[in-house]
């Protein structure tokens, strides 16, 4: 599983908590770091000085966005302390990682988690990229939990439903037949000519309305696991619904 | 089960541990602290400003020895990095607190969770007090955890037993905002009018791959947890995609 699992942080600001997250992450044997648009920039001398090893193992790649980070992977999971009116399932982490494994196990998928910067968190278009959110479920009073330590739970979560075995992961599995979970660069694609469908046809009535409009069809369609067929399936509905009248 | 755990902090060295580990304890409600002979007294002025205003909540005493530290309570478990030839249990994180429900449950028990002091960890005497030892599957090239990072993760695995124990959180939410999940029957109509809309543009090449390509069609919008509102703008997206070349 672990080879197959990468942690994404977005646009993360001081390096000593990519030190401390890279730390975290090799506590529980995951190397795939990916940084998208790190402030300092890298390689950064805090990060190393604080990561104490850890990037003499960990595999670090630099993007300039999220879609570019993701773009091998097949699920991603946002971790945000704040709900925001997303139609997107929310899971403890115990949950998630069972769904991450159920989505591994029977299709050799990738699976990315997904960091915030520290105070902003996560923009709400890099979250309408993820197909759930993580919520650690702290004590409502006093919640805050630093970058580092929210990897720490999540790594420490995934490390958990190894060791303990599988017999506990298989209550949600998708099963594909012979297609694969698609990747997030195809369902980019489509989601991407939908919205520029729509917007030929002028179903986005005002600049402003249509973001959020845009976030929300994206929402119904990332959360949904959809196979590599299906994707396909839904291209020819697009172009048979566009299609049609031409004849 | 939060009132009745106490975490007991044996000879801490840094004041900033003793208050990273006091936020540790509050982001997961637990409010029993413990310290063993700190080595730099108590109140420490760095453990206060770390614990960024945990200590307004959580009620601290100051002992001699574990023996006293532990005089009320009923089963203690040792944290440590290393098996030592005790004849003892060793759990995992989530198997000891299992554990500690139990006791907790079947006889109104309280219990303690101790933490040995940085780098040396428990000193044989007092690891011989405790019931078990819990030991956090980390890395074997890689396992250093400091001491806020070893409550951190045992207060959360605390906290998901009580989640998931007393099921007042459910492992996976969808929240829908202002909407309501879409009734069957909302959702047949948008399905058959889609099927109808598809049929018109000779989406469908024969009669027996028809039956098949429906079913597929269905399994993706179905299995999805669609709310009313989502629903509606799937019609929208139909409406605007097949009435666009009637203008």
């Amino acid at each position: 599983m672990f080879d197959r699992t990468a942690f994404i942080l977005v646009a993360p600001q001081m390096g000593e908590n990519i030190g401390a997250a890279a730390r975290a992450m090799m506590n529980f044997g995951i190397t795939d770091l990916r940084l998208v648009r790190p402030r300092d920039g890298w390689p950064n001398d805090r990060a190393i000085d604080m990561g104490a090893g850890a990037f003499d193992h960990i595999h670090v790649q630099v993007f300039d966005t999220l879609s570019d980070a993701a773009a091998d992977l097949h699920k991603l999971y946002a971790t945000t302390a704040r709900a925001r009116d997303m139609v997107k399932p929310v899971f403890t982490p115990d949950a998630v990682v069972r769904d991450a494994k159920a989505v591994q196990g029977g299709h050799a998928a990738q699976v990315g988690f997904v960091f915030g910067p520290e105070r902003t968190g996560l923009e709400n278009d890099d979250l309408s990229r993820c197909h759930a959110i993580i919520n650690v479920p702290t004590n409502p009073d006093f919640s805050s939990l630093n970058l580092g330590q929210c990897v720490l739970l999540i790594a420490y979560a995934l490390s958990s439903v190894r060791s303990y075995g599988d017999s506990a992961v298989d209550d949600k599995i998708v099963p594909m037949g012979d297609s694969a979970p698609v990747t997030q660069d195809k369902l980019d694609e489509f989601l991407s000519r939908l919205e520029r469908e729509l917007d030929d046809t002028r179903f986005f009535k005002t600049g402003s309305v249509k973001a959020a409009m845009v976030r929300n069809i994206r929402n119904m369609f990332v959360r949904n696991d959809l196979s590599d067929q299906e994707v396909k399936t839904l291209h020819g509905i697009v172009s048979a619904l566009r299609g049609s009248k031409i004849e």
